[in-house]
């Protein structure tokens, strides 16, 4: 048990409680890849939040009439009942009771939903813990629970990250960092703060990304599975070792407005998450062939035009692309007139960073 | 000057001197990536000869009537004379100059040709370099130019590596060792010796290589410049033990002859040595969309039939399709009528673990 979390008494429960949060996916310039137990991340990483990309939960919780074994979790996606999702959501209760005693006293329907395309890949864990997480902090803070430093934010990240590391990430807009760093102070690995909104560079606070779904589908190797490959893995200890300074240099630049060196570093750190993947015990390629037709397309338009545009992925095909507002209209008829068609006229979604998480009514 | 090679005086130079040799190319099953300083391997490799794929190079020189400055060298290639190559060769001459100092004595005209189709992205410094080597160690040969363990192959295969360095190992049938390792007696950093052929089991020795040619034309980055690239890589200290401990490995596995732990290898380390490319500074990719097709395929085939097939790359796009002998035709069908049409219906090579180079008259 982290001390800074621990619970203190709820003198009254309610008998119902609704709470309704948006809370935006992220995507990470430098990339979390290798867990230690209880969830913590082997290096830190740091992420752009985005906007458009973003999971709306409804949570109604109400007094269970009698104790009963485990959870009481109803879970609706998209309307539609989905007991598949159930065991996920349970364990991470599991995870985060220890500091949330009460889960076990309620009923809980959970009603969640995108806006992205279902199974188009998109990593809906971050933005649907985060958003969950954010409903029962919201909860805790209408019964009075109190934390230590009385961080509505911090709690939820603390929340969001044992349900998926990089959910603890979503709680802030523009940049955060999770995992212990001197770039940014107050840094931890227990959750998320944000990269001070004064020390990015205006150029980066609406930075584009648009997504070009290249995936649908479930991946071949979940990220779970993944992260366990770094245990034991030959190149592990010298990458989370360039993790953490890529964390500084990115906490630099991001401050200085570089943004060819945001570019490098993040297509760097893509190309570093899938060469772990490619070098493990054992070995996989998550990559599928348009997702290198899409990196081929970006480097040669960057070399033919002087574009700022660069890529980054996530743990799947999808190639994130990005590029400053200012090259919005150039780029975006690019994407839509040439990537998207070598790419079998696959879809994107056009996002950017964004301002984290709402309140719903 | 590596003592063991120094020339011994040679009491007649003959007028002119003619010979031509066959040498292969081959495929790295550990691969060598990673250059120390005078062409010297950071890591030891072990690759399978191949048989059809070779260069047949015939070596004319005459005496030179005047001292000049420089080498005196015409390459012809496929029958036309190529002043491009000039420079490769002339590069080569200074390095092995100190061991043979008659190089400044001569007119060379060096006739050489492929089995293989230009500019198919088969690398052919191996077998151009190897077989350049036995001619010029011919000469030697008959003139009585000695060296210590009056060693003709091992002479050839020190001159072969001074031109580049996976052509050292072609100078030996089935397989060959390149690099020091404990696996087989009497490797060396100068030169390859063969994995003993009563040590590489049935099954290995005319193991089956199917090269689906998937690029074409010159690669985005030499292997020059890529084997440059692991100096002061993040991982490349650790590449560099891996690498040692699976050449152990895979002489125990040609041994025994398990030919899933030889796939399960030969595909490791291919994705090692782009995961390399993927991580160094700067980072590259030599994929091409169907390298990444042909391997989701072959691992969909495998998976599916339980066929013995497996991959490997080279520093290229290509991918070598190795299978056993018993599973010919089989592999090959599946070659033909699903993978190459799957990868836009490229072409291939279906070639196999060969004999060596051979004089030819």
């Amino acid at each position: 048990m982290d001390d800074t979390f621990k619970p203190t008494d709820i003198k009254c429960l309610p008998g119902s409680f609704s709470s309704a949060w948006q809370s935006p996916s992220n995507i990470a310039i430098v990339k979390y890849w290798g867990k230690l137990p209880g969830q913590l991340p082997a290096n830190p990483s740091l992420s752009l939040t985005l906007e458009k990309c973003h999971t709306e939960t409804r949570l109604e919780m109400s007094r269970r009439d009698t104790a009963k074994e485990g959870f009481d979790v109803k879970i609706y996606f998209g309307g539609q009942e989905k007991p598949s999702f159930a065991p996920k959501i349970e364990k991470f209760f599991s995870r985060i009771e220890p500091y949330a005693p009460y889960l076990k006293d309620y009923c809980f329907t959970v009603r969640t939903d995108n806006t992205f395309p279902h199974s188009s890949g998109i990593a809906s864990s971050a933005s649907g813990m985060s958003a969950l997480a954010l409903c029962l902090t919201d909860f805790e803070r209408t019964c009075g629970q109190t934390t230590a430093g009385q961080d509505f934010s911090r709690r939820a990240s603390f929340y969001a990250r044992l349900g998926s590391g990089s959910a603890s990430r979503s709680i802030y807009g523009c940049a955060a960092v999770w995992g212990k760093t001197p770039a940014v102070e107050n840094s931890s690995d227990l959750y998320a703060v944000p990269v001070p909104y004064d020390s990015v560079h205006p150029v980066f606070r609406n930075m584009c990304d648009t997504v070009l779904l290249i995936e649908s589908g479930s991946k071949s190797v979940s990220s779970t599975e993944g992260h366990a490959l770094m245990d034991g893995h030959p190149f592990a200890r010298q990458r989370f070792v360039q993790a953490g300074n890529n964390v500084e240099a990115l906490a630099a630049i991001l401050r200085e407005g570089d943004t060819e060196a945001f570019g490098h570093m993040a297509e760097a750190e893509a190309l570093t998450l899938h060469a772990m993947m490619m070098t493990g015990e054992p070995y996989y390629i998550l990559f599928k062939p348009f997702t290198i037709t899409a990196i081929q397309a970006i480097w040669a338009y960057r070399r033919d035009t002087g574009a700022q545009v660069y890529f980054t992925l996530d743990a799947g095909a999808n190639v994130h692309i990005l590029y400053p507002e200012a090259e919005k209209d150039k780029i975006r008829d690019f994407i839509e007139k040439t990537l998207s068609p070598a790419c079998g006229n696959c879809g994107f979604i056009h996002d950017n960073a964004g301002t984290g998480p709402g309140k719903l009514d």
